[in-house]
């Protein structure tokens, strides 16, 4: 028996979220009951953290313990046969027996992705989030930069625990872009209960003018009672990577 | 009573095919039906051409004859409302009582996509054809330029109609590439049955030494017999544009 670590890639669309539950579709649901058709037996993997419902991800990492014979590329496409074609495993790595993806995790990296368009657009609108009027990439990118460093996060979250610690540490937040398309990118420590997601909707909302530009430092330095209201759609979400030291 | 012209993107993953069928959800069933929502009472709407399961459109144009009071937004927005989610009207204009969206086309326009990745990515092959090993794009390029002329494409595909003809004119024919991502775009008169499907699949079989570079313009010469084997999924194929003169 050893410990495996896998990188996920998944489609969040048709997914009631990371977690596994009794009677809907989930990430981990699919992905243990792969594991179990290449001889796994064990009661749960563990996982670097758990996506909402319809979020999506490129870097989500699951580890396991699994008596395996063969070669880790004969791991991974054993894995990729046996799982649905809405997740696939892109590495598997042997770590460590004490290894754990949650708690080792020194990092965790979010994209969010938005074009601007004034009508629907159904190639577009799985992976991203539709925005009209246009934004402006100067002003967001500035406002971001205001993200990075330690703050209690409260107004924009819930901690994961009950009573847990709402400060986090953002050690990058920025925007892109090419043409109509945004693209959000934050590093940080650990996220609050979607906190990203509300981060993105608040800054649309300052782009938009429906928030003041000196919002966000207020509530960042405790300056506002009270949480932000809205929330970007978890389609526009996606895992990128966890960062291990 | 007047004749509209509207232009349609769809997700072509969840339909079989354009064309209306009896029991199956189709594109041309699922816009007829937003269509009698907002009181439209004719047989069929017109379209630049049918795309068969599972392919893309960001152009498709099709042509129907309604009486509306409102302004042309107000049916673009009350379509869009009545439209499912993987169907949209990108934009919607006043046409001729005689204009036919099939015969009065002067060139389509396809766009099919590539990505060149060892591993599958749930993220990526909804709209594009996963490949490995890796393209190169300038053996490909060289490649479709032979394309461009006027030729008889029968090893490539049948004609629409029965006893057609298989002669058509290609007026553009390119490769480009982002990274591992790979777009070919072709724009012609008109094309076969499943013509860029099979010209995408030869191409990628010459690029991955499967077929001899000089083969292309064999078949393309009548030097050779028969047809060319292999079909590139339809999930990489869209219908980008139709042009009218």
């Amino acid at each position: 028996m050893a410990r495996y670590k896998a990188i996920l890639a998944y489609d969040g669309t048709q997914f009631f979220g990371f977690q596994r539950q009794a009677k809907e579709r989930t990430i981990q649901g699919e992905f243990e009951a792969g594991l179990r058709k290449i001889g796994w037996q064990e009661k749960s993997v563990l996982a670097a953290g758990r996506t909402d419902t319809g979020v999506h991800a490129i870097g989500q990492v699951v580890v396991f313990d699994l008596e395996w014979k063969h070669s880790l590329i004969a791991l991974q496409e054993a894995l990729n046969t046996n799982l649905p074609g809405d997740i696939a495993v892109r590495a598997v790595d042997l770590v460590h027996p004490s290894f754990h993806p949650r708690f080792d995790a020194t990092a965790r990296k979010y994209r969010y992705q938005i074009f601007c368009e004034p009508v629907r657009n159904p190639l577009r609108e799985r992976f991203a989030w539709r925005i009209w009027p246009l934004l402006h990439i100067r002003s967001l990118d500035e406002l971001a930069r205001q993200l990075e460093g330690t703050f209690d996060f409260v107004a924009f979250g819930t901690s994961p625990v009950p009573d847990g610690s709402t400060i986090r540490t953002i050690f990058d937040a920025n925007w892109s872009c090419d043409g109509s398309d945004f693209f959000f990118e934050i590093t940080g420590t650990a996220f609050l209960y979607r906190m990203v997601r509300r981060i993105v909707h608040f800054q649309v909302e300052v782009a938009h003018g429906k928030q003041k530009v000196t919002k966000l430092s207020e509530y960042l330095s405790g300056g506002v009672s009270g949480s932000v209201q809205g929330l970007a759609p978890a389609n526009g979400l996606i895992l990128t990577e966890v960062i291990y030291s």
